[in-house]
């Protein structure tokens, strides 16, 4: 028998991408960083591995007060979480469970389906427009809670902040949630209207630009009434949530900006230069402004794609529903990786006479 | 205004001791363990510093591995989280939320209170009885979910696998978890238990005796299938809840039963010399099977006994609430620690005149 609550017999969990344990493979599934954390990251976290038998401050203040100088915020408006994941489902819990209805675009980050499931949220997809571009208006008839990646995922695609800004201005009764996982990989944050608009909540993660993926740290910025309430459920739920060498690992990565700037530059034009490549072979790429990239090939599938590429050695990312299908999402790896992938496809493309 | 749902305004989030950047006090009040985890747990995180770009296995398979054969369970059987308190909420938010009540003693772990006030569970709170002892008759009765501390916290008392199986078997169709935070320091587990209970699941965490409270590592063990339950809500809430550093420590920890031993050995052996010494100052000392004590003393409350040990430099725990109030709760640290505190009682006692 099962003990869990029937109310959870449809969940839909989330399915993350193929973490191998076998190393045979160039890895461009999950959007991970191909260059390591800054030394400094490293350093610091070292330097806790002969504390552990203490814990953490729960309130992760060194690091809150790193993120809050380095945005120019007040320590007040930050939070810490395992992961921005973390974060999502706090706000997911706490903000999304009453009667307004939650919007966000049916092509976007699948974990927003997910955590609404299971928190019971009232929640409505909206279509994004054929370029896979939101249409602003969807957003803007009010009363609604809204969350939006930006730049999205799995397109790569970013708005302008102006645009959010309107959004924002639109019902500042309903919460507006900015989810900034590869903003720094060329989109544009929204901190700077926080100080404008009590109803923004930015998240943002170490995991891509700051190369923190398998040490779990995001954040969260807002109003600090928000924050104090986001801060309610943390210590409903977990208190001491980021460990104490993660949170080190992130100060030392806050603190090493050329590293940052260095590795983030090297994505980039490595993306650039893979984005002409391939789209030289007929793949429609759209243009991203993060560290994957969507792209399709109007002769072969998605699926056919994904499978001949993980026999050449090559793990992509994709998604088998509905207007995803016929695209891949490709991680930007180290320049001489994505041009190993772009000579695969290549044969591929060759094998099936294209 | 506020965003947060208003199921939430009389929510009463959990209080953590307190963790003092300040290191000019003994600190004796979170149950940290004072020796420093197993060197061979270093040197494994400290090989994962320049993997932290890669996501780490979301199952964590490796330490599920270790766990499942030091306790001699299937891989299937185990589920690692972000430190115990996180399968307690997987647990309370997935187990706990339909109409059956739940029971648990009225003193124990603060923060089953929390869960179940954030989760709206049906809980009540089950008087100990005079002596701080659980009356069994109480959890027989059938019809009710059960979760209880063994050894519980914060009077250290221990029961015996053979009363936890009593209530096992009064009701199979209701869960019972037993959390054995503090086992490894003199209770019994009941992991042999699950081999013969659907309906148990024991939580155990790597916090105390395994000296990584600051690395954030707990884990559950039951049948398979309250196991994959689990499952379902970790990958509908935080799929990458343990961080590869972490899962390496633990590991680490795993494979050093010396430093287990030994360690556990000299906390227990302090326990004992500490409470030996301290029953001689007229203190009431309640049998501890933890790395703490609970205690009070007849001439002084615990409130005035607390802020005078701060003054000292001793930090301790004081739970200001109904039967607790006056008792404080003592970690135990190193033996000159644990010797300075007793010499403190001494003079605190006489300068209170007794």
């Amino acid at each position: 028998m099962s003990y869990l609550n029937r109310i959870y017999s449809g969940l839909k969990p989330y399915t993350p991408g193929e973490q191998m344990s076998d190393q045979n493979y160039i890895k461009l599934n999950t959007n991970e960083n191909p260059y390591e954390a800054s030394e400094k990251a490293r350093k610091y976290a070292q330097a806790e591995l002969s504390k552990t038998r203490l814990y953490q401050d729960p309130e992760n203040s060194r690091l809150a007060e790193a993120i809050a100088k380095y945005h120019h915020v007040n320590q007040n408006q930050v939070i810490i979480t395992n992961g921005s994941d973390e974060v999502l489902y706090f706000i997911f819990a706490g903000f999304f469970t009453g009667e307004k209805p939650l919007l966000f675009p049916n092509i976007t980050y699948g974990f927003y389906r997910v955590y609404a499931g299971f928190c019971g949220v009232n929640y409505r997809e909206v279509p994004l427009k054929a370029d896979f571009t939101i249409d602003l208006d969807d957003y803007t008839k009010g009363n609604a809670n809204i969350i939006i990646a930006n730049p999205n995922a799995p397109t790569g695609l970013k708005m302008e902040p102006s645009d959010i800004e309107r959004i924002l201005k639109a019902d500042q009764n309903s919460l507006v949630v900015v989810d900034e996982a590869y903003v720094d990989f060329g989109g544009t944050s929204c901190i700077r209207l926080v100080e404008k608009y009590d109803n923004l909540i930015v998240v943002q993660t170490f995991s891509k630009a700051r190369q923190l993926a398998g040490a779990r740290v995001g954040f969260a910025i807002s109003h600090e009434k928000n924050i104090s309430d986001l801060k309610k459920i943390k210590y409903s739920i977990n208190p001491y949530n980021v460990n104490r060498i993660s949170e080190a690992m992130a100060i030392g990565a806050m603190e090493d900006q050329e590293h940052f700037e260095k590795t983030i530059s090297k994505v980039i034009e490595t993306r650039e230069a893979f984005t002409s490549a391939i789209r030289e072979k007929g793949f429609l790429v759209l243009d991203s402004s993060t560290n994957f990239v969507f792209a399709k090939h109007p002769g072969i599938k998605g699926k056919a794609l994904y499978t001949k590429l993980r026999e050449k050695g090559f793990l992509v990312r994709h998604f088998d529903t509905g207007l995803l299908t016929d695209f891949i999402r490709i991680s930007i790896g180290k320049m001489e990786d994505m041009m190993l992938l772009a000579d695969a496809f290549d044969n591929i493309l060759r094998e099936a006479g294209q």
